[in-house]
Order: structure tokens, then sequence, then C-alpha cells
């Protein structure tokens, strides 16, 4: 117990600090711009307001007006097509937030959705990704044996170079797509497809909002589509495979030197022996031991993962 | 392994049946009131195009520099306090994108943290959880001594309404604080609450971005940082409970019928039935097992977990 709670505190501190760093590197990188950018806008406005001659009210009621608008221009984003798109960033928690209910009534549909959605969708992720880490890990057996190998065998150490090399795979399709779908850089449908799969989901960048795409390129909305639950997939089976690892590792240690594991013990000696036996730590020991051994093992995934901008490169609004 | 591609499928039939049921009633309950807003801002915009005059292109360029000026309108983004916060929306997942970073260099480092960061903070919430779930479990335990039960114990249905409870006043303090601070209404405020702790984040709404409260509300700040990463703790621990619960439910009825699970049966009779009997459902059936019997498991959690509004309440652009 007071080893977990160490344990725990270490982790909040190591958070702490992590948060700390970020933020002095996002000022450092983003402050100036932003200071720049700002001035810029000020001398824009300035001049337009100078043209025209708008009163103070007036100018506000226009920029309120601009801001209402932005979604609408980006075409019907409540229709059925536009509100799948949405129900799938709610349950999969992207969030890119180009649209959000309006109605109050939308707004308790979309709590009720979210609260019975999300832990389905994590189940649901949990399922396929197992599916998928099984196939690989085939899929690499076989390969060993083709290449001659007598006695072949995937390691871990396999499944997570794999796994990195088919994660980024994913990202790289995904870029090279909505870069030609969208009309953005490579590097910016790259951001785009890695935001969206780890569920941070800004929304700076959101497909499917150029073109009134939702209502006239159903081909492009199904590979959006697709592409999100399927990267979600890949990425949430890669990421419980090292969260895991680093788990198991991390609570073993301490308790593997006080309990060394007995393949053949039997377990029931008493409650408290059974429990002890059947500490976390033994019991992520276990678990690794049979990822090695079980190729259709993969524990409980969780989901991690991205939005679509206007015409203009020149960025929407969040990207001050 | 049959059986898993069997419920693999049945889920993934499960959650597109949800899109598109989701999808059926957002389309109801926004579609219509999109529609009516449209007209609204059409009608106003003509209105204040016939009063100034201003070209079609001069209307764009100010349509764009609003939607630029926005974040900027909402205090310094990218000062300390602001990357801070925005460096909790990465790690966390919740990317409100309130604000994103403008700079390529911004983007790069973004997704290298992100990188690191995600899986830290789920290791790291999945032991506060587990801590938690420890405090909880005492806390209970003690009650029903104090309740004068002979021999106290806490079962799994104690510990899901105990978290349900800690849940609901979880988001209803949230819902309360930042009804006060933001000055939206208790409805406004418990919907933010709930969008962010589930880390969907649409961004529609934003706390922080009134009042400049960035530089001029320390207190406040340092509230809301608090407030989001402890109540990503509650909901994730809760979220695991039930999650796992189910887990273990879903996967080990077909698996549990065909091989009983026998106390005090050794481990080793070889590898296939140590494979056989350390298949997944016997996992998960022996950490529900454990997690009746010892008070400080937790299964790992996720995370799940919401935005600020300018202070006219008419919602900003993405409320529509």
């Amino acid at each position: 117990m007071r080893e977990q709670s160490a344990r725990t505190a270490a982790l909040v501190l190591c958070i702490v600090s992590y948060l700390l760093v970020g933020a002095a590197v996002f000022d450092a990188l983003e402050s100036e711009a932003e200071s720049g950018r700002k001035r810029l806008l000020a001398q824009k406005r300035s001049e337009l307001r100078r043209k025209y001659g708008f009163s103070a009210e007036d100018y506000r009621e226009l920029e309120r007006l601009a801001l209402q608008a932005e979604p609408h221009r980006a075409g019907r984003q409540w229709k059925f097509a536009g509100s799948f798109y949405f129900a799938i960033t709610v349950i999969t928690t992207i969030g890119y937030g180009h649209a959000a209910p309006g109605t109050d009534s939308g707004k308790v549909f979309c709590m009720f959705y979210a609260l019975l959605g999300i832990p389905l969708t994590l189940v649901t992720f949990q399922s396929l990704g197992e599916r998928l880490n099984a196939l690989v890990r085939r899929l690499l057996l076989a390969a060993k044996r083709c290449l001659g190998l007598r006695r072949p065998r995937v390691s871990p150490e396999n499944m997570v170079v794999a796994g990195l090399l088919v994660c980024a795979g994913t990202l790289a399709l995904g870029a090279a797509a909505f870069a030609h779908f969208e009309g953005w850089t490579f590097f910016h449908a790259y951001y785009y497809c890695f935001i969206t799969l780890t569920t941070i989901g800004f929304g700076d960048f959101v497909a499917l909002q150029n073109d009134e795409a939702l209502q006239r390129k159903p081909p492009y909305v199904a590979f959006s589509f697709l592409y999100i639950l399927l990267g979600l997939t890949v990425i949430g089976a890669f990421l419980n495979l090292v969260v895991l690892r680093f788990l198991a590792a991390g609570a073993d240690a301490p308790e593997r030197a006080a309990r060394p594991l007995r393949p053949g013990a039997p377990e029931s000696r008493g409650p408290a022996h059974r429990a002890g036996l059947l500490s976390i730590s033994c019991r992520l020991h276990r678990l690794e031991l049979c990822a090695r051994d079980n190729p259709g093992f993969s524990p409980p995934a969780s989901p991690g993962a991205g939005g679509g901008q206007t015409r203009r490169p020149p960025a929407r609004r969040k990207s001050i």
C-alpha cells in the first residue's frame, strides 16, 4: 500500500513537472508569434474600420455574426451525414467542436449519448485491438517461418516494433489522403491525423468542411469515417501494448523481489495468501507472460485518438 | 478465437447501430434550429451590408479577421499560464482547441509532447484512480462498521453506487463553481464539466477565457487546473470500475461454462493447459474476484474527461 502511494505520488510529481516543461516550451514557441499576429490583426481591423466608418457596436456585431456563421459556411452540419460525423466525435471523445449542439435538448441528449457511447466504444476498441494484435502476431510468425527460422517466436519487442510501423504507416496514409482531398500540406494533414487519432481533436483542422463535402462527396465521407475508426483501433492497440508493458514493469519490480512467482504453486492457502498471490504485480506479470505465449492476447485497449479547415490555408480562428 | 472474433463483430455492429441512432436523433434535434439560425444570420448580415455597403471581398476579409481575432479577445493564450492550460488539454486529450499551435514548430513539439505525455497521463490516472478506489472502499467499510454491521463487506455494487455518487458530486461542484466564475447558467456549466471530464472537449465552452482570467485571476486559474485533474481522476476511476466489470462479465461467460475455475488446481500441466487457464476470461475473472477481496485493487484507468465562452451568452461560433 505504502509503495503504491509512493508510486502514485512520484507519478503525480512527474506529470506536474512535465506540464511545467511543456508550458515553458509552448510559451517560448508561440508567444512571440501570438503578439505579432495580434498586432497585424489590430492593424488590419483599424484599416477596415476607417474605410467604412463602423461604429464600435456594429463592428462587434459583425464579428459576432462572422463567428456564428463560420460552421454554416462549412456546410450543413446537422443533416444525417454531419450528425453521424458529430456522433463519432462524441463517442470517440475526439470532440473537434466544429459543430456542437446549439439547443439545450441537443446538449442533454449529447451527455446521455456520451455516457453510454464512450464505454461501449472503449470495449469495442479493446476487442478490435486485441484481434489486430492477434493478426499481427500471426503474420510475424508466418514471416519468421518463411525466413527459415527453426523455432520462430514473436517477442514483445517484435510486437512493439511492428506496432510502431503500423501506426506510422496509418498516419502517413491518412496524411497523404487528406492532403490530397482537403488541399492541405502533407505536414498539416499529418498533424491533423495525429491530433485526431490521439483523440485530442483541437478542431483547428477538421476534414469534410470544404465544398460541402458532407452532402456532396459520399465516398470521401465514408473514407473519412472509416479512417478515423480504423486508425483509432491501430493507435489504441499499440498504446495499450506499450502502456501495459510499462505498467507491468513499474508495478512488478519491488513485489517480484519479495514474492518469487512459482508456476506450480497451488492457489488455495487461504484468502490472505490468495490475495497476496493475486496482487496486481502478480497479475500483471502473468499477463505479460501470457502476452508472450498466447497469440490472441491483448490487454484492454483505450482508444487514443482529430479536424478540418476552410479552403483558405491562413488558419481558422484557433490557430492564433 | 472464433468466439472472440464473433464478439468483436457483434461489438462493431453495436457501435455502428449506435452511431446511426445518434445521427438520426442529433439530426432531428439540431437540423431545424440550424436552418433557423442560418436564416437569421443571413438576414442580419445583409442588413449590415446594406447599411455600410462593403464589398463581398472586404466582408470576407472582415470574417477572416474576426475568426482570427477571437482567441486574442479572450486574452493572451501563450503566456505561461495559457501554455500550461494548453499543455493540460494536450496530455489529457481534452483538446478544446480554444488555442492551437500557430507555428509549425509549435505543431511539431505538440505532437512529440503528446506522444510521451498521453501514456504518462494514462499511467498516472490509473495509479491515482486505484488510490481513490482504495480510499472509497476503506471509507465504506468504516461506515458499515459504524452502522453496527457485524461482518462489514464492500460489494462491487456498493463500489459502483459510491462511484456514481462521487462522479455526480464532482460534476455538480464544478458546475456550481464555473457557473459562478464564468457567468454561465448552471446547466451550461454542468455541460462544460461533463464535456471536459469525458475529455471530449468541444471547446464551445472554455473556462478562463473571460476578463483575461489567465493573467489576472491566479487563484481561479489554479482552481480550474486542479478541478480538471482531480475530476479526471474521479471519472477515470469510475469508468474503469464499470468498464472492467462489463469486460469481465462479457468475456467470461462462454469460457467459464467450458472451464470451471477450481481454486486449488495446480497451474502447471503443460503450456496448452496453462494458456487455457490463463486465457483472457480466466484472468479477467480472477481480476474480478480480487477486486472484491483486495481493497487496493483497481484496473488500469483510462482518463475520461471541458470550455469557456465569451461574456455574451449567445454562444461562440461552434454552438450553431
